[in-house]
Order: C-alpha cells, then sequence, then structure tokens
C-alpha cells in the first residue's frame, strides 16, 4: 500500500517519441530523478524493444501508448487519463535529406505534433513544455561558436527538417508571451552522440543512417563496407570542435577495428564547422559536458557490439 | 443533356474559405471565368446567406459543404467526390489582436489547414494552389512602396496572424521545390476594401470590426458611435497611399453621412506606412487596380446601407 501511494504521488511527465534514441535515454534519467514518465510513440522509426530495454535498466514497467501525436483525440484521451505535469517532446521526422523530397510530410508531423500538444496544455492545463529544436535553426553561422544570441534567419534555413523546427520556435515563443505563467524550455541539439552505458539501448535509426557516428559504427561493426567523408578540402580543425576523420579515429580506437572511408566532394549545402558555446547553460543551469569523444565512442561501441542490428 | 455535358466538363475549383468576404467574391469570378466552384467553409467567422446572395448574382447553384479543413479525412472525402483541378485558400483565422492572445488557436488553424489541404494535393494529384498571404509577412519595411524582393524577417513579424502567413509561406516554397511540376501563388493582400457591385454581399465582420472600413461603414450606417484615429502625429500622408482621414472622407462622401471620429494615441506595433509596388504584376500579370477609392466606398456604402446589419 505504502509502495501505490509513492507510486501514484510521482509527477507525470508525458514523453511524446520516448521510444527514439534521445527520448528512451530522457525516459531513464527521468525515473531516476523521481518522475513517472508517459510514453507516447508512433513507433514509425524506433522499435518497442527499445522501450523493454529502458523498462530492464530502469527496474520497473513504463506506462506507454503506440499513439501518433497529429491523431488529436487520441492525444485527448490520454490527457484525460492522466494528471500531466509536463511534456518533453521528442517526436519528430529528422532526416535533412528526405525532408528535401516530403517537406509536406515533415512540416505536418514536426509542426503538426506541435499544435497539438499545445492544444492539450490549453485544454489539460498543462503548463511545462520541453521542446527539442535543432542546431540547424542557425542556417548558415555569422560567428563561431554559436550562442543563444546568434540570429535565426528562416531565409537561411536550407531545408524543411530544420525549418520545421524554426517555426515549432517561432511558436513556442508567440504561446509564452500569450501564457506568462507557462515554462517552455526549446533545446537546441549540436549532433548527440552515444549510447547508454550499459548497452543495452542507443541509435538504431531505419534503414541507412543519416548521422555521421551511426554510420561510422555500423562500418566498424561490418554492416556497411566504408564510410563516406564528404569534403577534405575544409577548414578544419577549428581548435575546439572535432573533424570527420577525428571522429573515426576516435571509434577506431574505441573499436579496435579499422574503419575504411572514402574520400568524396563536398556536399552542397555542407558547413566547414558548427559548435556551440556553452558558456550560458553552465551559468544559468550548472550544466557542462559529462563525457568526452573517448567516452562517447566507448559507450557507442558497446552498444554497436552488443547489438550489431540494433534492436532486431 | 447537352447542358449536363458542359456542367460536368467544367474545371473543378476547391475554395476553402468560399463563403467569407474575399473568397464570396472570388467564388463569382470563378463562375464567371467558367469554373466550377466547390465551397468548403466552417462558417466559424462567415454566414450561409451569403452563399444565398452568391448564387443569386451568379443565377446557380454553388456546390458547398460545411467542414473545417482541420478534418483531414472530411477534406479526403471531397477530394474523393470531385475531381479537383485547383484550390483558392481563403480559410483563415484573420483578427492580428485575437492571434495575440491565442497563438495556437491561430497557428493550428492557418498552419494546420494548409498542411491538410497540401496533404490532399499528394494523394489526389492536384497541382494547382492558390493561398491568400497578407502584407504583414513583411514586418516593419525597409523601404516603400513593398514589392516581391522585399525580405520578410520572421523575428520583424509582430503578431502570430502575421507569423503563421510567414510559415505558410515557407512551407509552399519548400513544397513548391520538392514538386516542380505544381504551380503554387502566393497572393500578398493589402487591406482589401469594397463590396460586390451589386450591394449584395460584403464585409461582414462577426462583432466588433478589426479593420478601418468595416468599422468606418458601421459608424456611418449607426452601428458604431465613432472610429478611433489611433495616432494623429505619424509622418503622412506619402503621396501614394492614403490616410486614415483621407479614407474616413472618402466615405464621408459616398455616403452623404457625417462619421464621428475621436482622435486617440497610437498604438504599439502600427507603422505609419504601408503600400504596394504593383508594378511587377501589371508587367507580368498585365495587372492594375480597376477602382479607386471613391469605387471602393461607393460599393462598400451600397452593402453597407442595404445591409446595415450584414448577413443576418
Amino acid at each position: 500500500m505504502a509502495a501505490t501511494t509513492v507510486e501514484t504521488s510521482k509527477l507525470q511527465v508525458l514523453v511524446p517519441g520516448g521510444v527514439g534514441f534521445i527520448g528512451s535515454h530522457c525516459v531513464i534519467e527521468l525515473i531516476k530523478a523521481g518522475y513517472e514518465p508517459i510514453v507516447l510513440d508512433n513507433l514509425s522509426n524506433s522499435s518497442i524493444e527499445c522501450l523493454k530495454r529502458v523498462e530492464q535498466i530502469a527496474g520497473c514497467k513504463i506506462t506507454n501508448y503506440k499513439l501518433d501525436c497529429l491523431d488529436l483525440e487520441g492525444l485527448r484521451d490520454i490527457f484525460k487519463k492522466h494528471s500531466i505535469y509536463a511534456i518533453m517532446n521528442f517526436a519528430a521526422l529528422k532526416s535533412v535529406g528526405e525532408s528535401v523530397q516530403k517537406p509536406v510530410l515533415y512540416y505536418k508531423n514536426n509542426v503538426g505534433c506541435l499544435f497539438n500538444l499545445l492544444t492539450c496544455m490549453e485544454e489539460f492545463n498543462v503548463k511545462n513544455f520541453l521542446f527539442s529544436s535543432s542546431a540547424t535553426v542557425y542556417g548558415a553561422p555569422q560567428y563561431l561558436p554559436l550562442d543563444e544570441k546568434h540570429p535565426c534567419i528562416g531565409d537561411s534555413i536550407t531545408n524543411p527538417y530544420g525549418k520545421s523546427k524554426y517555426i515549432c520556435e517561432h511558436v513556442l515563443k508567440d504561446t509564452a508571451i500569450a501564457h506568462p505563467d507557462w515554462n517552455i524550455i526549446i533545446l537546441r541539439y549540436f549532433n548527440p552522440v552515444g549510447a547508454h552505458e550499459s548497452g543495452l539501448i542507443g541509435e538504431d535509426p531505419v534503414g541507412r543512417p543519416n548521422n555521421l557516428m551511426p554510420y561510422v559504427a555500423q562500418v566498424a561493426v561490418g554492416r556497411l563496407p566504408f564510410v563516406n567523408v564528404t569534403g577534405t578540402d575544409y577548414d578544419t580543425p577549428d581548435g575546439t570542435g572535432y573533424s570527420v576523420l577525428e571522429m573515426i579515429k576516435a571509434l577506431e580506437k574505441a573499436s579496435g577495428k579499422t574503419i575504411a572511408f572514402k574520400e568524396c566532394p563536398r556536399r552542397p549545402g555542407d558547413l566547414a564547422s558548427v559548435y556551440a558555446d556553452s558558456a550560458l547553460a553552465a551559468k544559468e543551469l550548472g550544466w557542462t559536458a559529462q563525457r568526452n569523444l573517448d567516452d562517447m565512442c566507448r559507450d557507442l561501441w558497446r552498444w554497436q557490439s552488443k547489438n550489431p542490428n540494433g534492436f532486431q
């Protein structure tokens, strides 16, 4: 009885996209921090096996629903059923290249899901929202490192994925003005890398990976033949960031494997260097990165070598 | 039988918002030009009486559905039922002030409807789209008159209504890139004024008018006591545009009524002058304005005086 009372007194946090790469790691941290995550996922780019692993790591069952946030009625049912304290939204389509081919799909999903979540917040009096944005909202950097004051010019964002995040940020800023009692946080991710140190969960992209490190890891584990290094004539390294070749070398070190790569021409639209100034996060939130590149590669390799085919 | 054959050979144009001010006038022009309009409207800010008047003017029945474009399944049913050749979209929430109070509602409606219409275009192979945008996408003018090359900076647009239009333009531009065989037209309206010359249809805002001329006309007809002239210390007239006082004078002339007004302080966010350069439209489309301020006031007054309470 005592345990039940404790259970129901936990604050419930809705986690759309909670079965994905970042979302699943966040669910573990939420449980560790004493919250009760309520996971939503349409499983379009994730596997329910991931959630089972999260339950194994967390040592408890996790409330979860297979639901697309575009389904407003379905979403309302969740809000009726639970007393949601906050939303941490990780649900989105995230392939830059695919977004250029399918802009309607990307905008409808990434922006439309936000509309539905905000609508439910208004209807069910939920006041805390965390949004997963992206460094792509900056477009071409006017200076480096990128900080919170760097402008975001819509016209300079070259793909619908990035622009969908930019649009969501605009919507959220106006929503914050209209609802001064709400707490809205926008996080702009810069190439998240790594995996849970248990090796039980990690990034498992469907099809050919669109991001560098999952690609490199699949080469290391033998699923892909070589890495395309697109552009070897950029003015890098920059002193604080890592180059593509340094990333490959780091995973070679972590895995003990030789990772084949092929030099290719630059891709149109690619930027030489993009990296973040985390000084404000350190000052205001006391946040600093806890892991270095070797740590990230070690965790990534543990995940990839234990699960060469991801969750399948 | 011949008549039926002619009827079904007409190209069908879907007109969301076809019962509203601009939409209803467009429906008449579509019929005159030999198209068959298929009208959609959720009637949230319009009256079905308007459609009856349009039928009276056009001399024919008009296919119409009470439907909200946010209802994707309902929209799909329309596309299944009809062979849509083009969409001319006039459906939107349009109150600048209300949009600041209710940004989620405005974004969800104005942007969400576009997502659903574009989704149906992809699913049903419709390739022609006309979008009703707004001069508000320019934000504070960097020069006057405003032309097609003037930049639109998202951060300088001060209200969610304008920003919803700006977002739709971004979505449409990326959609045009992904679908090079589509024809997408964006019209940026600058304060549409007037009424059909029959006096049967015209602008009929629900509640207190948010735009100048419907407000002035309701003062002239006795529904409102006086016009608030918000700011009398602007650096106007500009030589080509009209000042608020000139507009009031013009309607006094057309109506033969004295229109009371009250001088008030400037409203924050108001711009001194906003007017368009229509040279490119003249050059590329052969379009020039056919009516001057006196014509517009005459038509507006005919409508307002014949229908002091609008369509009610």
